[in-house]
Parts: structure tokens; C-alpha cells; sequence
């Protein structure tokens, strides 16, 4: 009992998903959901960017927790892009119409984050800073890739 | 010169971050921030919570994936709560003060989170499917938790 209610009130605190309706999460939410990780990945690219280009100091532990998170990250945001989000009008969005009228080359956007945000996590275990450095400016090519084609320029 | 131009192109269309003010990042960001991780804590525990209550069916891989992502995610949020985010008025937010004016159980509530879903990830790598409904429940126990306390309600 005790059980069920706690998971019922943080259900209802909840993002407004439904149990009976989970495969079809509302598309406002699932925007929502896809700019949250958009906004994450930020706040844990930023720093090691700067670190990258040299104008923050290097800090290897930090750059440990945001690789991992960032590895993380990547993977969250692309069920997000569900078609029925297409013609959402009341949510301001960038994404373009490319993402649907061309999913494999989205995809392949999207493969190419992972696998350099997995590359970063696998560096920045070790302890070459150069490599790292490296590493992380091909995780920046990756996400700048795919603004480049798929999202609205800002 | 690519590998920094690639970073710069990323860190323009970023989060808000600049890099001479990275330890005072503004905090209408902040609080974007910090409720982007409450919209992912609820996308990934959402369906968890439906599967321990039977709501759901239970996918082990689903829970595997979900547990591994909210263990990153229960340790994104705290930095989001500083001093400097109480007193912004353009932002709706359903902070309550006690979070600053009761700092240390707070900082209780968070290790709560990061502890119970330390302990579900760990659950959800073994096989024992009540064990993990169980622990889904005391993840959720302690959101709704820090929620009864430090949010307002909804």
C-alpha cells in the first residue's frame, strides 16, 4: 500500500505522461522533453568547450562527470522528434522540417553525437589532455553538425 | 584552427554560457536548467512508475535503460538551486524558500534521490523483478519526499 501510494503522488507530480498512453506522449511534452536534454547538453558541453579552446582552466575531474553525463545526454533527446511533433504551433521550436524529410540523414547526425560523446567519456578516463581536448572539440563538430542541417539558424 | 572553430560554433548557439562567467552563470538559466532535469527525471521515471504499480508491463530493458539515465540524472539538478535563482520574478517556478532557509535538509533530501537511484540502477542490472518494483517505489518515495517539502503544490 504504502508502496503504491508514493509512486501515485509522483506520478501525478509527474510530466504528464499517462499510463495508458505512453507510446503516445503528447507532442508539446515530447518537445519539451527533447529542448530539456538540448538544454543539459549545454550546460555540460559548455564548460569543457571553453576548457578546449583554452579559456577556462582544464579541469580534468570536471570533465570526467560532464562526459559522462554528456554520454548520457546523447542518447535522450532523438524519440523526441516524433513526427506527430511536426505541426506543434503553440511551442516555439527550431527544429526543421529535414528531420523528417530526410530521417536517415538525421539519424545519421545523431548516431555520429553518440559515438563521439562515447569517445569523450573513454578519454577523459585516461589521462591525456590533449586527447581529451581533441576529443572534445570532435563531440562540438558533431552537435554543430547537426544544428547546421537540421536546425533553424539562430 | 578547425578544431576551434568547431567549438566556437557550438558554444555560440549554447545554453548561455560565457566562458568568463562560468561560475556565475545567470540564473534564469539556472533555473531552466534545473527544471530541464525535472522534465527528464519524469519522461524516465514515468514509465517506471506505471510498470511498479502493473500499470505498465514490465520491460526489463526499458528499466535497465531508464535506471542508468536517471542515476545520472538525480545528480544534475542541485547546482541549479543556488542562492542567486530565489529572487528572480520572471520565471515561473515552484521552488519554495525552505530550500535556501533549510540548506542542510535539502542537501538530505538530494542524497536521498541519489542514493535510492544509485540503488535502483544497481537493482535493475540483476533479474529479480520485485526487488526492482520495490525500488522503483522508494525513487519514488523520496522525489515525492523532497517535493512535500521544497515544492510547491501543484
Amino acid at each position: 500500500m504504502k508502496r503504491k501510494a508514493a509512486v501515485a503522488v509522483v506520478v501525478a507530480l509527474g510530466a504528464g505522461l499517462s499510463w495508458s498512453a505512453l507510446a503516445q506522449v503528447k507532442p508539446e511534452i515530447l518537445i519539451k522533453q527533447r529542448q530539456a536534454v538540448m538544454t543539459l547538453q549545454g550546460k555540460y558541453f559548455g564548460p569543457m568547450g571553453g576548457m578546449a579552446q583554452g579559456k577556462v582552466p582544464y579541469n580534468a575531474d570536471v570533465v570526467r562527470r560532464n562526459a559522462g553525463f554528456l554520454d548520457n545526454l546523447s542518447r535522450m533527446p532523438w524519440d523526441g522528434f516524433d513526427p506527430s511533433t511536426k505541426d506543434v504551433k503553440d511551442i516555439k521550436t527550431a527544429a526543421l522540417p529535414a528531420i523528417w524529410s530526410e530521417p536517415d540523414k538525421f539519424r545519421q547526425a545523431a548516431d555520429r553525437l553518440q559515438a563521439e560523446t562515447a569517445k569523450l567519456y573513454e578519454a577523459s578516463r585516461g589521462g591525456d589532455e590533449s586527447a581529451v581536448k581533441n576529443q572534445i572539440a570532435a563531440v562540438g563538430k558533431a552537435c554543430g553538425a547537426c544544428h547546421e542541417n537540421f536546425r533553424q539558424k539562430q
